[in-house]
């Protein structure tokens, strides 16, 4: 839809419209970076290589919490403070209404309507349907076209089910999980391996009524830490309070992470964990574009609902299977 | 130093060898399964191709627990008990002594000393060094020949580490999770989202004077599981005692298990878990071989230090890095 009528742009336009931080060239990079279509890949292989020697400069923030948490009131409020204090902010948001490929902007303007008019702010909306809640394989080449586009703060937005936040946790710098206060909750946060990966816990809507409680719930989760392994060497997790409301507790939890980046940059985590990442990106890419060609091969293409077939009936192996579908892809 | 000094066995040795449960030929197999040598893997598959329709007769099922829960007790009282029932057992356990790669007896003979002295059982410990909490990259494939060996009952064993126990959950029947009895063990738990993959919770060690406290223990777990999904569709996960000491409660876990295995086969479950197992492992059988065929790339072994170090001092971006390394592969 975004590209209907528009005239292609060339791997040159695409770097320089991205360096001048034009937005709709953005939008249509990180677009040309998520497409499937095989004829994009050496496209958005060639723009990412011009882009990424201007990447890196930002710090990245991983942010979690189940569906109700608030996770998009929060991000506004911790995106406008950011916006105020003089940052450029990129959001990979979450869209919950989409089930589309390419992220409807109408979906995140209603959840982040101040943050989205902001100049200095960036939303990228990606589709929950069929990607790891929210998480999309191309994310951590997003967060790169967004650091070189200018933005010195990206935001990454995960729900709360386990896997993709592993898979957050080993893209962002500092993690931070989103939790309500109210019994039970311990046990609605549902994949409580999340815990093990904030850097900061923060119990959010600490307000009106709810604020006594919330600074409760904030102190067991301060007890319960105690308890764990901390998520990143050499940083205590910490827990904190905050509301999107009246605003309260947030600049506090910016403050958490600068803090965070400044006392792991000094001890040597922030950059150790950056360099295993980029390890992790190198192998899982590599792994990405192996396993694309071969299941973009026709001849493999064409065999697979047959040796799938068989293999559920029993009729093959799951080895005589692999071999025959190895044996087609090399003739 | 398994097959030091030893003739190599042929394909059909090893097929004919398993197929009448020989033991040296059983362990000989699962080595040349786990071998990482390019040498062994045409083989290793032509092995498996041959044993494959054999398999899939045994209940598989996993065990985790935290370190000191009693994983290796209660493995040596469940597979006695299941041994005096008639049943064949096999046993994929983690050996924590060991480093190496071929798995030390001596570690396990004394872990499991009873068990393992049984012609009907069958105990193949795995090192968990270098790999995911004792769950080796071949896990399934041993379970297979395990199966073609004519165990009709499979234990994996896996410590309680969080992704071990979701790639453990991925290759058995039934999932059962070992606790504690005490305060804070819910917290010591460490990797919470480990519950919500089990079929059943066993509190351990009920006897003596932690009785009661087990009993009690037990009952939280019950309230808690109300909040939690279910881990198999159609089957509410159970809270269980047994104490591996007095033998208390061993029986009524097993009496879980076949419950669990009626009624999840005739819901249907079963063999839709299976089916999914099954395409699942498929796939990651394929993308296992793309992978070592990449990595075994001579000129990919040769460039990828320079490149991983280019990529390290930022130098290189990681797109053209992934450019370089293909090329290479390809050339």
């Amino acid at each position: 839809m975004a590209d209907a009528g528009r005239a292609e742009l060339s791997v040159a336009d695409h770097v320089e419209g991205v360096r001048r931080g034009d937005r709709a060239v953005l939008a249509r990079t990180i677009t040309l970076i998520e497409s499937r279509a095989p004829a994009h890949a050496d496209k958005a292989a060639a723009v990412l290589a011009a882009l990424a020697p201007a990447a890196g400069g930002s710090i990245r923030v991983g942010i979690t919490g189940v569906p109700g948490v608030g996770k998009s009131t929060f991000i506004e409020a911790l995106g406008m403070h950011l916006i105020d204090a003089g940052h450029r902010v990129a959001v990979l948001a979450v869209d919950p209404s989409s089930t589309v490929s390419r992220g409807s902007i109408l979906g995140d303007k209603t959840r982040m309507e101040r943050l989205s008019r902001e100049p200095r702010a960036y939303i990228r909306p990606s589709p929950t349907a069929g990607t790891l809640g929210g998480v999309t394989r191309r994310s951590r080449e997003t967060i790169l076209v967004c650091e070189a586009a200018g933005f010195d703060v990206v935001l990454v937005e995960t729900v709360g089910v386990g896997q993709s936040e592993v898979a957050v946790r080993s893209m962002v710098d500092a993690f931070l999980l989103l939790m309500l206060t109210g019994a039970g909750d311990e046990l609605q946060g549902i994949k409580k391996g999340v815990i093990e990966l904030a850097d900061a816990i923060v119990v959010h809507k600490a307000d009106g009524d709810n604020l006594d409680a919330a600074r409760r719930t904030r102190a067991d989760f301060e007890s319960a830490l105690r308890y764990l392994a901390p998520a990143t060497e050499g940083w205590t997790t910490r827990a904190l309070t905050a509301s999107s409301v009246t605003g309260e507790g947030v600049a506090e939890v910016w403050e958490t992470v600068d803090e965070f980046v400044a006392a792991t940059r000094q001890s040597g985590a922030f950059e150790r964990r950056r360099r295993a990442q980029v390890l992790d990106w190198l192998r899982s890419m590599v792994e990405q574009r192996l396993v694309g060609r071969f299941e973009a091969h026709d001849g493999v293409r064409a065999l697979r609902p047959e040796v799938e077939a068989a293999v559920l009936d029993g009729r093959l192996s799951v080895p005589a299977a692999v071999d025959r579908l190895l044996e087609r892809y090399e003739s």
